[in-house]
């Protein structure tokens, strides 16, 4: 058996290229940019008006000249507009291009108008205010986003701006997730007594979909003969395959045998951890085989703690280690690496993990009162202490 | 002209109902339950093997037995078998059923097995070991997962565990985003050089995808009569209308005076708050306005501020304030509320937000160096210091 350690870094060995995409830009939240994102212009583009007012020449105001007679209004949308005499004024729209022969823009607040005629009713302004100027926010040629950024609502906008209707992203893996187990009937099903639902397909689709990943299912009975002819066609298919189940000591965990057979090199099994201990890894020229355990806590975290980072490896992305206190002691002596169910709160800038007592892996439910998971190294001391710091995986938002 | 405190108090007593529909349980993710999700069997269903290996009965293994004949297989998902000599065993299956007259299972690991013979190789075992008892997580009839909960992974698994494959969520409310503002044109289009591309409705689209709301957008140029039957019929239409631009002190911002004809009420416009101060929020009886100001960092802030907790409150679920220690001093007097970008890094369980020299409101490209805003309240100190604590608000996930 391996450490958790030396099976995520044999993971990370393993990455696949999934090849480049063009899509459109406002279906680009979440995926992962593939090129740099350049200032098509300077930004702003042109001196850019940025208070509703009126535009001026200062030295006339340092002159004590304080009434100037308006030539017009300059909107935004509308072309430059010129003013004629330096001594009079021009209304500005927010947004609007600063007109020619303008240098400084008085706010409406800051101004009586009668009549055609503008009154300043301040003795303090300054040459230059309320302009936004040309190039002062990024210049053209300007790298905006960076590649392998992962597209978030700031960048959504930036790419509208640069007229980017469409864009380069990573394409997804493709993804087929196996649940097997005669145990296992439909959602939709009434289960006899000894069965129950198929659930751990669905909680990884979820996992998935936060990833912006989509994936197929299917199940797959406890029979030898189909499980390698599903396979086969599958590893053809598909760039990943992630099952649930069959990879532990039972007389029908075919897996690591069938996928033997297919040819699927073996990347490890069984990593000395708890939950998901039986953890099968492995995979061929094309295809990366990740056969987690099939308890339901044991599959959620094995897709967090290999599947993503592999993924995010996988696409260029450096995923930073989050991390949380211990907000309890916890007296054990674990001779493993264990990933406790952990609630997370905020406070004060603090992230606090408080363990959750779950009944061990099978215990779906108690994955509802978690909110991640906080990984505990095999020690040899009789616990960990309150306010110590380890790393945590969270599969919800804050 | 208020504060923001007054103005979050105002937006959120004037939340909406959107009411409920019924989605399939796989489509559920991050949208907000509106049932309670009962456990329909107990869980486990059944005394459930949790270990591949042999089950006996424990009081033969006491008085010294050792050697135990195997009847036959309790494979998972096979109806439950009967041990018919309680000196005997059978061998399980991870998932089975427990056989009848059977009270404890051995794992393979401590067992060898010839010729329909198992062997216990260990001398302590415990009675009832490696055995999931029915109901010891979950009763039947128990709440796993509370109504207004947002739906994560976890929570899909359940659903399929429990049959739900339909499951009641909050509907979402119908979103119309406009634009307005004659500098403005179309993502695919060339711009003149007084004119830039809309970005702001595609930050709102993206931001409000976020919460898994889908949104129509729309631009109307700066027509008073054109903007007036347009929002007349969008007031009917859609249960939220979201403006950015047009509310301001300049010649074309109708937006106010075009909706107080439209009868509806204003709640209040301009907030004491940098940026996003000419915020412009009303209501009419079904339908909800927030006018943004039409810099971009405005927009983004203010629907993060507003927007955000009002739909929350709307669907019933309670936001958590994040918070973050300020990594650097601040030197400046705000009189008002500012929303300062900020790069958030998390470092041993702590949230240090790095404020971003951004170049004011219309610096756009700023938002895509930043992850967040940090909420700075009005102060008559000189600024803030570094290691203080105060709300944040986020955009990226970590």
């Amino acid at each position: 058996m391996i450490t958790v350690q030396k099976a995520k870094h044999i993971i990370l060995e393993s990455t696949q290229d999934f090849g480049i995409e063009e899509i459109p830009f406002l279906k680009s939240a979440g995926r992962v940019l593939k090129e740099d994102i350049v200032a098509d212009r300077d930004f702003p583009p042109f001196n850019r008006v940025a208070m509703d007012g009126i535009a001026i020449n200062h030295p006339f105001f340092e002159q004590g000249l304080r009434n100037f007679k308006i030539e017009g209004i300059q909107a935004a949308g509308s072309p430059q507009q010129t003013l004629d005499n330096a001594a009079n004024c021009y209304e500005v729209m927010t947004g609007a291009v600063l007109p020619n022969n303008c240098d400084t823009v008085i706010r409406y607040e800051d101004v009586e108008i009668n009549t055609q005629v503008a009154t300043i009713t301040v003795d303090e302004t300054k040459e230059g205010q309320n302009i936004h100027r040309k190039g002062s926010d990024k210049s053209k040629g300007t790298v905006l986003i960076k590649k392998n950024t992962i597209i978030s609502a700031a960048e959504i906008g930036v790419l509208a701006t640069v007229g980017k209707a469409t864009v380069k992203v990573t394409k997804q893996p493709k993804v087929m997730i196996v649940s097997t187990g005669n145990e296992l009937v439909g959602v939709n099903e009434n289960p006899l007594d000894h069965q129950i639902r198929r659930s751990n397909v669905y909680t990884l689709v979820s996992l998935l979909n936060d990833l912006k990943i989509p994936a197929k299912t299917a199940h797959i009975t406890d029979e030898k003969s189909v499980l390698k002819e599903k396979i086969e066609s599958y590893l053809k298919e598909y760039d990943v395959l992630l099952f649930s189940g069959a990879v532990s000591k039972g007389k029908f965990d075919f897996l690591p045998e069938v996928l033997d057979e297919l040819g699927v090199q073996k990347l490890f099994h069984r990593v000395l951890q708890r939950p998901g201990k039986p953890f099968w890894a492995g995979a061929t020229k094309g295809c990366n085989v990740f056969a987690f355990p099939g308890n339901p806590v044991s599959t959620f975290v094995n897709c967090m703690v290999y599947f993503y980072p592999w993924y995010y490896k996988s696409v260029g992305v450096q995923q930073e280690t989050q991390t949380a206190i211990l907000a309890e002691d916890i007296t054990f002596k674990p001779n493993l690496t264990c990933f406790m169910q952990v609630k997370l709160s905020l406070e004060n800038g603090h992230i606090y993990a408080t363990p959750i007592q779950g009944n061990g892996s099978g215990d779906l439910a108690s994955l509802v009162e978690a909110d991640g998971f906080i990984e505990l190294p095999k020690t040899e001391e009789i616990g960990f202490k309150k306010g110590n710091v380890f790393p945590v995986l969270t599969y919800r938002s804050f």
